[in-house]
């Protein structure tokens, strides 16, 4: 039998960024290159990419990198915009990377829960837990 | 001024999936069926798909919809899956999609959280919340 252990398999941040720039969010091409770009200042590698725009002006994405993925879904008519970065593995500095990508997409203030995902605390049956907290930003 | 009001733009469900079948989330292309499977059950239109091995015997994968998307990152070596529906508007049954998936995947129990993504009150500061429970299936 295993040990009483509490380790984890990822580490997933939910992402809210307030006061986004309409422009920025609305450009299916700029999100497309901002979110390649937090992934590779995250240290993550890129292994596929799948943007789209949606109705009226929405923009739908993500990033797949190893073992996880980078997401976002944007409402600029609200100048909302919603991240997930979920990484794996020690490499990847997810903050690094989403801190990027909410100052491009211009926002004022952002609520951001990390979750750690896959918690064993040795039975092999797995949870997750959360913090939440808020940033906010210079215009 | 906008009136008072408690809008939301998406439900984001993260699923800890424990007690799965390893041969079943090790095979990419059985755990790739079962997600866009999960996609169509829940009424989602699939927009496309990214899903590959990782090591050293994970499947990880996403599945773009319309206007959000579905992922999994799976460890057999745990018995363990990680799965996100991520669902905008009023038209696709995320519950029943992912109830799905995780029995596919072969699990014995589960912990879900639903996330209500991009809550607005008025002011347009966007947040989120959560609901957490768990459940148990048949082996």
């Amino acid at each position: 039998m295993p040990e009483e252990k509490h380790n984890s398999l990822g580490h997933h941040y939910i992402v809210e960024a307030s006061g986004c720039d309409p422009k920025v969010i609305s450009d299916v091409s700029q999100v497309q290159q901002i979110l390649v770009k937090a992934a590779e200042l995250a240290g993550a590698k890129v292994r596929a990419v799948s943007f789209h725009a949606f109705p009226p002006t929405g923009v739908s994405g993500v990033v797949v990198i190893s073992e996880s993925h980078i997401s976002t879904h944007t409402w600029p008519e609200y100048g909302y915009g919603a991240l997930d970065f979920y990484t794996c593995g020690e490499q990847v500095d997810a903050e690094k990377g989403f801190f990027y990508a909410v100052e491009a997409f211009g926002a004022s203030s952002s609520q951001i829960t990390e979750i750690t995902r896959g918690i064993d605390e040795g039975d092999q049956i797995y949870f997750h837990s959360f913090v939440t907290w808020e940033e906010e930003f210079k215009g």
